[in-house]
Order: structure tokens, then C-alpha cells, then sequence
């Protein structure tokens, strides 16, 4: 079923209109390209309306958010919702800042995310309202493992019951999950961790699968998550055959999701479902 | 000719001044580097008019555009007039949003540029105020064929005749136009247009070649659009020995632009006029 | 000693804010990965003070700056010094514009630079009050060589005296003072210049340095600068034996950054004390 739901991505190339950070901005665009979709930013609010209604799916990434992008992606998310586009939520750093988890909550409050993708501090923190987020990283305590990951998995489907989105939390291992059941991929690597922006183009990849699978959003977030983490796993393998570090891992992965096929992918995808 | 253009852009390290996009921001500064010029961003119309200034050309680029960019494109297209520094216009999206498309509108009605270069939509959408841009790529009802070539080039030389600016099309086959005389460029890669960015940093080549070369602006920009086509063309060739993807050619890209010299120009340039 | 103080970073992987231009931010924020710390941006005055709140360093980079972040980066600034967080300073193109060399003057009013790094042009602007920057590049009339590195040095002295803050000039020869002693270091390579942002990079790496190293600050920026200039070194190795450019030397300086130790730095570094 992943091998079609990659296929309906090549085929359809969605247009993704990304309201992103400007730290991994390119790299974001640049692996919409590589999956098959293709990338379009526009952040002022008289213009992301226009440029959302030519699009297929919205990615809204709180990273770098400033007063007047907020507004922006609060109308833009209205928009998208009324063209009946998928949208994505990333909201990175939620828990670490006021502003951003407040920004978070009022996005969600204002438009409904077909998708929310986060590491776990994140991920709890649009369920509790507050978070140990380090950064934009995970909180170490808060880390899914194979003791609580019953635990994690029922917390996911909660979230999205109430929220009635599709859940992604990423980490070493990545819960994908509605209210009824929840894909666990155990794809990636953990140097992924040392390259800045995998978490923002997941985000952009999930919009991408989404838009060009719009009756089968579950799935087709489960086989993003699968795309990035087995991308993870190539550019690894590649990565010791040279002498590169992490920079080189960068595009290793980038090089990886556009490589990626539909056989590939179901040969080296570590998925579940519970 | 072309290689003593080349070679004057060496030789005079132009100073290009660039108000652009976040998207592809870092591929600009690095492939003006590669070139043979010097980058300097600056936005903030308090900031651009000095920093225009300093330098020896002016690239607006209005990919991710806002009310508070706009202003200083317009203030610093002026400032670069009145210093008779080059200025080139990247429209991109150009009638893929009203704000794209009256932005663009006026900075050509205030700012004489030296070059308008785009996709054939984006550059449609200048000439008749409405186009089919499909987000930041042409729309392929548009494409520039060998069927219709003759067609494009008279548009482009009546569209520079009425502007006043060197016309630079860009697709499988480029047109480098003033009123009296076309370049046809069939330089490139397909590949191309799976990274971000390529159109961007094409433009600020452009720049600073004419920055390099004043009182021969046709022939730079054409010059400039045959070491972007065949830097496209030598990375593919490095791309296929090594097991790389996209984002490798992103980098073989601007590291054969920085290899480009006068004898491989004109060995390989794939240029004639009409 | 510089061993340790490598350690250091990699042990306590410090949090490091940038308010920092859009340029470079992405080689930044992998940069500091890289070197064993962990990036956050954050520009929006609304969400600068609680970021830098969990964070263990501030750096200031005035590459891109608009009238909206400067307010941000003197509030976060004062945030910091009252954190007793190091903050660094990077006044990207003091001299080149009225904006720029007026904000870093309220800057050093406002704030406590732990560092204040720059090319040697941008070091004499905040010292002179004006300065003969060319664009973001040091001009050459100025450069930092054996003949006249005395007096360099004695100039870096007494400015670290004057403004309380470490100063590092940084260029063929580097320069690593504060009001008693200076490091002079002659790592590194030329061609760096041709690659964007290798001095925002060091700048990040430093504050990194100096936040897993609060005691120990002159040799923490001292050995950030060796650092990145055997990095740069140990990239241009790798780069002769393959067929890259400029391009990929940026990609192999990050990697080299990423795979430095103790034993390699020892090693390599080539740094003395006067």
C-alpha cells in the first residue's frame, strides 16, 4: 500500500505551500523536490492567501514565527481549510517559550490540522498545555522507549481524538496515529539527530503525502515517516563508505528521499500498526 | 567575447548587492562567491540605501516578499538608478498571487532594471499582466519549444523594447533578448529544475556579470545564462559517477560554477543569435 | 588544555541562541551540532527572552538586521547579561552602513559582549566609530599581516580594555585578545573566503566555547578560532582529492568541525601567546 501512496506523490506532484522557519527553509524545499512534490513559501499575510489557493497542501512551522507571521498563518490555516487543502502543523519549540506555545494553541484552536508532527516535549505540550522542551529538542525524560511506548501509543490516539488530527511524534521511535489505530515505525538513525531541520522536512514531506493521498491521510503519513527514517538508514550507509560527517549526511538524506521508490521503501520500512 | 567577459567579473570582483528570498539566500551568496563576485544581503530600508551604495549591482528578487521588503526594493531600485548600478528583477511568482504580480508591476514602473529575467509564465505575466504561473514554476502549456521559438524570441525583443531591459527567459531553452538581438541558450539539464534555487542564483550571476561588464550588458547576461546551462551540464556528469541525488547536484552545481573558466565556456556554451 | 575545553562542549552540549542573519543561519545552526552544542533561533522580542532563558549563550549577528530585531536583540541582549550568559557579538558590515555601525554602538552600550568577533575593517569601526569595510568583506588596506601584527595586537588589547569584551579579529592571521594577552593563530585557509559565512560560523562556535567554558573564556574563543581553522584546513585536504569546489569545501569545513578531538586539535593548532 506504501508503494502506491509514494506513487500517487511522483505522480500528482502536489504543490506545498510552506509558512516555515528560515533556518532549514531550503532544506525544506529542497526535499519537497526530492519526494515528489514541489515547494512554495510566502509568509505576508496579503500574499499566502492567494498562493495557498493554488497549492495542494499548507505546512505551518511556528520555528522562527514573529507577530506578523502568526497572523499569517492563522488566516492562511483558515484558507487551506476552506479550500479543503490538508494542513500541517510543526510547532517547533512549543513548550519552550510562551509565545510559541500560545501561538500553537491559538493555530489550533482557529484551524483544523489534518496533521500535527512533533518530538514528544512538543507533542505534550499541545496536550498539556506545558512542556520540558529543551530547545527544540526532546526532553530526554520524556523519550519514547519500548516500556512506555503502550503508554505513548495511547496518549497519541487520545490527542488525536481530541483534537481530530493525525498524530506524528518522532523520536527514536515515531508513533503515527489517529484515534483508532497507530502506525510505530522504527526507521532512522540516530545521527539524524546532528543534522538541524529533519524533524521541519518530515513536516513537509507528511503535507506532501497528504495532498496527493487525501483519502488515506493516516497511511500516508506512516509511509512519510517511513521515507525520511529509511533515508535516514541509506545516507547512513553511505555516509561510512566516504569520510564525511554531518553536513554530508544532509545531503546524503536529501540525495536518499529522492531516490526513494516504491520497492525500496517497502524492502526497508520497519512499520506496525497496534 | 564571452571569455573576456568572464574573465572581467574575475578580475573586478563586482559587489552585488541582493534583496531576495530566505528560501535559496545562502545559494545566492555562494554561487556569487563561485563566480567571481561578492554577495551582501541587506532589506531594511534603512540599511539597503547605504549598502546599495557600496556596491556595484542590485539583484530584487521578490520570492518571499512583504509590505516591509517591498518598500525597500522600490527605495533601493531607485537609489541603484541614480548610481547607474545595474539592476536586475527576479518576478518570481509573478501571477501566482496579486501581491506577486502588482509588486513586480511597481518596481518596473519606478526602477529601470538592466534585466528582467524569469520563467516563461513570470515573464508572460510582466508583459501582459496576467499569466498561468503554476506557483514558482512555469505553467507547461507555456514551455518554449523549437516549434514556437520564433514566436518567444519576437515577444522577448518587443517586451525589451517596450521595458527597456534586457529580457532573460529561462526554461529547456533559454532566450537572452534586447529589441534588436536574441541569444538562444540551449545550455542545461533537466535536473535542474529538481533544485531549489537555480533561477535565484542565475539571476545574481547576471548580476554581476553586467556589473563586470557595463558597456556590453546583452552579451554578459547571455554569457551568464551559458556558464549556469553548462555548470548544470558538467555537475550532471559528475552526479551520474557518484551515487548521488538531488542535493549533490545542488552542490556540483555551484562547485563547477566556481571551476567555470574562459576556455570551458567556450567550449561548451551551446549559444547563437538571431 | 584546549583538549579539555573541547570536552567541555561535547560533554555539556550547551544550548546556544542566535539572533542571527538569514544567510547563513542553517550553516550556523549544523555548524553547532557540529562542534557538540545545539542551536536555537528566535528573533521575535516576544519570544527572544524566554528562549534565551534556557539557553546557555546568546550570539548577536547583525548580517541581515531590520528595525523589528535589533529592538530584539538589545532586549535579549540585556536578558542575557542578566542570565550571566556569554553573549557574542558579530557586527556583519559595521562600517558598510550607517544602520549597521549604529546599531552595534547601541549595542555595546546596551550590552556586555562576553566576545566581540569580526574581520579586522569591523573591529576598527566599533573601535574608530568608522570604518573602510568593503560590503561584509574586511578591506585589504587594513589586513592583519607579520609586519604589522604588533600593532595589531596592541590594538586588540587595548580595545579589550576598553570595551570589556574579548576581542577576535579574525583573517589570515587571527587575533584572540583580551586587555593582558592575545593568542595569535594562523590556522586556517584561503580559500574560506570564498565560501559564505565561514566567520558567522566561528562566531556561533565561540559562544558555544565560551558557554561550556564561563571560567576560561580567552582560551575557550582561542580554541573555537583554532577550531575552525584547522577545520578549514583538514576540509581543503579532503578537497584536493576529490573533484569538488567551493561548494562542497563549505559541506567538508562542517564536517570537519563535526569529527574534531582533542588529539587532532593539539595536533594541528597553530597558536601562540603574547
Amino acid at each position: 500500500m506504501f508503494k502506491e501512496i509514494l506513487k500517487n506523490v511522483q505522480e500528482k506532484t502536489p504543490l506545498v505551500h510552506c509558512i516555515t522557519n528560515y533556518v532549514t527553509v531550503n532544506d525544506v524545499a529542497n526535499v519537497l523536490l526530492a519526494c515528489g512534490g514541489s515547494p512554495i513559501m510566502a509568509d505576508d499575510i496579503n500574499d499566502a492567501e492567494d498562493i495557498t489557493s493554488i497549492c495542494n497542501a499548507l505546512v505551518i512551522n511556528i520555528g522562527t514565527l514573529n507577530e506578523r507571521t502568526i497572523a499569517t498563518m492563522l488566516n492562511t490555516g483558515k484558507k487551506a481549510n476552506a479550500l479543503s487543502h490538508p494542513a500541517v502543523l510543526d510547532p517547533v519549540g512549543a513548550g519552550a517559550s510562551a509565545l510559541r506555545t500560545s501561538a500553537a494553541f491559538k493555530l489550533l484552536e482557529t484551524v483544523n490540522f489534518s496533521v500535527i508532527r512533533g518530538n514528544i516535549s512538543e507533542i505534550k505540550t499541545i496536550s498539556h498545555g506545558s512542556g520540558t522542551t529543551k530547545g527544540v529538542d526532546a526532553d530526554v525524560s520524556d523519550a519514547i522507549t519500548e516500556k512506555n511506548l503502550d503508554e505513548a501509543i495511547s496518549f497519541a490516539k487520545k490527542l488525536s481524538a481530541r483534537t481530530d488530527s493525525i498524530i506524528v511524534i518522532t523520536g527514536a521511535i515515531d508513533i503515527v496515529a489517529d484515534a483508532q489505530k497507530a502506525y510505530i515505525v522504527r526507521n532512522g538513525h540516530p545521527l539524524m539527530s546532528k543534522v538541524s531541520g529533519t524533524g521541519c522536512m518530515l513536516t513537509a514531506i507528511i503535507a506532501a503525502y497528504c495532498a496527493a493521498n487525501s483519502d488515506n491521510m493516516l497511511e500516508a503519513a506512516a509511509a512519510a515517516v517511513c521515507v525520511m527514517g529509511l533515508s535516514g538508514e541509506m545516507a547512513y550507509d553511505r555516509l561510512i563508505r566516504t569520510d564525511g560527517g554531518t553536513s554530508s549526511y544532509r545531503i546524503y538524506i536529501i540525495d536518499a528521499v529522492g531516490k526513494m521508490n516504491g520497492e525500496v521503501l517497502e524492502g526497508g520500512m520497519k512499520v506496525e500498526s497496534r
